[in-house]
């Protein structure tokens, strides 16, 4: 999944303080023992990347006759977009859609909601740039191979981007268990994004404050709340179904 | 999640050829060398069912004072219904829907489904006695504590309860990608079957065959399928959709 690489001390440690989100996977070589190299070690499991220790001969496997350093970081394929540029070029139409994701936790959730996001048409998926599963190689296995598909967008602050957002025409639905009304109840004919809560507390507070208005799935059984990829799917489809029909 | 056992070479050995699917693990003392006990470590392996190698301490913690031989097996808390049995016992309303999974071979989607069936208000889910993930500790956990709320029945054919199910009043619809109807175009003001493929290969010919009809799920930016439980989530609940349109 992965054919990119940084290497070496310096190039590697300052990825990991710019942009320690796109990378995948930290090889390190057994031994090494330097204060530089046990620095970027600990910086990578702060930011919750995988450091892998190899014998010297994989690191030359994966980047060639190169100065590495004993160290070499693998880089996600998926690149993001930064919300104001991508925001910058979008000319929202009545079937437009975007899911902005509030934290999800989980590489699964993430790559099964970029994999149906990606199937259902939806325009992108946006993501807080902190406190949210990275795009990781759990990411793209789950995603099976789909989550190149559509542009990831990441926003410092999801708030403001919902804001951002309804400055320019976007309706802001969010999935929330307790609401009155169901996905069903509403019309999606203008532009809109739907905000995916948690997997466990569900959407912050302040987000279902912006929100338009909020939408539950009925349930049956007791059953007290759906996966957060199942809930994305279902709002996801339930537009799609919407689309279709006015456009027959 | 579990909390019932047996124990005990003959008892186990029983169960083993018996209800091989009910055992979630087995416990075996570390360093059990008898030839009753390597036929049933072996047996379990068939069955893929973890084998876990403790201390004899372990074992009278689980099972308390009494001659386990070295073996225990923790046994699944939900217990499955056979097919004939639930067959007979049903009436089936239009507003009945039951699902059918073709071989779901992986847990995490087993319990997923479970977990949006029992939501949605399905009947039962249907599966087959063999090749079929069994509903163990994994499945449990990603149900979310949901898989025992609603019947898991077994068939030892599925195509022959599929048959059972057309003559006991229900039409049978089949998700393929490759069907032109969507989940969209059709009624199910009858009582309803939801035949789910394996997530590789989807369904076995012979199942499609037997369906009344075949439908899919649009999809877009070349995306080929969606994940098997995120299908079933779709079917379930534009089931429901529909369920609750009629009944308003």
């Amino acid at each position: 999944m992965t054919n990119k690489y940084s290497f070496g001390v310096n190039p590697v440690q300052e990825l990991l303080d710019r942009e320690p989100d796109t990378i995948d996977k930290l090889f390190v070589r057994e031994n090494l023992k330097s204060t530089a190299s046990y620095d970027i070690v600990n910086a990578a499991s702060n930011h919750r990347i995988p450091v892998v220790k190899v014998p010297e001969s994989k690191l030359y496997d994966l980047v060639g006759d190169v100065n590495h350093q004993g160290i070499v970081a693998a880089i996600s394929e998926i690149s993001y977009q930064e919300f104001e540029e991508w925001l910058s070029e979008l000319n929202p139409t009545p079937d437009t859609a975007v899911l902005c994701l509030d934290e999800i936790e989980d590489p699964q959730n993430l790559g099964a909601i970029l994999r149906t996001a990606a199937a259902a048409g939806i325009s992108a998926v946006i993501v807080p740039k902190h406190r949210q599963a990275p795009v990781n190689a759990t990411v793209l296995k789950t995603s099976a191979g789909t989550a190149g598909r559509i542009p990831i967008i990441r926003a410092v602050n999801l708030n403001q981007a919902i804001l951002s957002l309804k400055e320019n025409k976007f309706w802001i639905a969010g999935l929330d268990q307790n609401a009155d009304s169901s996905i069903w109840d509403q019309s999606y004919d203008v532009p809109m994004a739907f905000v995916i809560g948690n997997e466990g507390r569900g959407m912050r507070k302040k987000t279902g404050e912006h929100c338009d208005f909020l939408l539950s799935l009925p349930m049956e059984n007791d059953v007290e709340s759906l996966n957060a990829s199942v809930s994305a799917a279902l709002i996801c489809y339930e537009w799609k179904r919407q689309l279709i029909q006015r456009n027959k």
